[in-house]
């Protein structure tokens, strides 16, 4: 079998972001880390992390992290089993898109942490680079609005978030005082996500506007909201992230009645042990709308 | 001079994620895009994007980025002066720790964005990450803790945000009935922001706690406070960020008089034209406490 020592540090040391917040990490010293770590990689042939421009892993590092966490979940059902193996907190990857975790997320996760002691790492990406996070092994799963499941894993249908086109009660009577006429829309600063957010251009089409338009760039859930209530743009924002302010008319819609629904899927390996299955079935019971 | 007509499909591949949404944004085709970077990377003689593992700009196609944001913030002066020339929104690519993007930002800078009708290009970054994109001239300003500026760059001192201990009354009761203990610290899954953030840590130092303890990652501001708000871990939340929880008794302090205070700075590049003096005014208003 593999030493799982090796692989054990190398876990330690992409986790702790460090050699030697690693050895604190494990109770060894640095040189002892560092040691580790080479022999993983004159066994492999090849390194397992970079130094440039930041401490991560190689393709090859990511897989056997992968490998690692796997291991780490499989042992958590047999400690189970055999309780009198010391047990220390399971550890969980996973893949969250921003505004999953802004809003409903925790809610619905949360009580099944607390019972079992399993502590998440959470990576927040949308979309593709989640989906490719675990097909690289990069993460036990992924929440995400891609249906299409990778190989070897599964794809579970949660339902939808619903998205609308909001802004200040100011800002629209700044912006489209007479609606949403084209040169309004030509000239009104939008927010948007990021670069491959789609929203605001599913918007616009829905609207039967393709011209351009000046926007923020804003990749964080919280800042979204931020800047559309000090009056900076319009954006799609969840309508759960927002119910207090659209009841105190902090924020309406610049198009009432619209809406845009975007799915949510949980992706998952097959075979990744019952902590999975059991995160699964209580994602399951969430319902969405 | 240079050839900015290369320099501007550069920006709007990057900007735009893409080349073809970079055609559709200056009216040209992909195949015109792709060509204006084919000529830059020809007279480099070194390429300025790369394409796997994502589209992104190269060393050298970040410091032309740079140069091409900074003679565009020097446009815009020159707009002001001469109006007769066509004017479209500038754009200031900054660098935000995430808390403050979560909370204050928004507020502070909103009325001068209004009024310039300056659109923001957000990156959220803590500490070490921003001030190197200010370095590589990624972004044209900074928001972070560290004071050191970088050379060529200034460090405007703007408070301090407070960070609380905190967790919900039940997670408290449960996995602190008796304060503090060394073995209670031991247990209690906390929440941490990312593999180098140092709150966490100095919490435990401050406790006299130097030894290992379960974890949750989590990257993202609001995602960080559902968690603690689900009952998943205690973790360090900018007080002003849960002013309401606070108040409402939803959230409590797990060290009671116990705050750690995280001082701001704004880096900010000299001689950057009119707009982020703004800017800088309009931080250096703001009392953070």
């Amino acid at each position: 079998m593999l030493d799982y020592k090796l692989l054990e540090a190398l876990t330690a040391v992409v986790e702790c972001g460090g050699f030697e917040r690693a050895g604190e990490a494990l109770g060894l010293s640095q040189s002892a880390v560092s040691q580790r770590i080479r022999s993983l990689e004159v066994r492999l042939g090849q390194p397992v992390l970079v130094r440039t421009p930041a401490l991560a892993p190689t393709p090859v590092g990511r897989r056997l992290l992968n490998h690692a966490r796997r291991v780490q979940l499989l042992e958590r059902d047999l400690r189970q089993a055999l309780p009198t193996l010391t047990s220390e907190a399971p550890r969980l990857r996973i893949a969250v898109n921003a505004d999953s975790l802004a809003t409903w997320w925790a809610q619905a996760i949360g009580p099944l942490c607390r019972e079992e002691g399993v502590v998440l790492d959470l990576v927040v990406e949308d979309q593709d680079v989640g989906l490719r996070r675990l097909r690289d092994g990069d993460v036990a799963a992924c929440l995400c609005a891609s249906p299409q499941p990778v190989a070897g894993a599964r794809a579970l249908p949660l339902g939808r978030m619903s998205y609308l086109p909001l802004a200040t009660p100011a800002y629209r009577e700044r912006h489209f005082p007479e609606g949403l006429m084209e040169e309004a829309l030509r000239r009104a600063p939008a927010i948007v996500f990021g670069p491959h957010d789609q929203l605001q251009h599913r918007f616009l089409a829905s609207c039967g506007y393709h011209g351009p338009f000046p926007y923020h760039l804003c990749p964080a859930s919280e800042g979204f909201v931020r800047l559309a209530l000090a009056g900076m743009g319009y954006g799609m924002i969840p309508r759960m992230q927002v119910e207090r302010q659209l009841e105190q008319g902090e924020l309406v819609s610049i198009a009432p009645g619209q809406a845009l629904e975007v799915p949510l899927y949980w992706h998952s390996w097959r075979h990744s042990g019952k902590l999975i299955e059991q995160l699964t079935d209580a994602l399951g019971a969430v319902s969405l709308t």
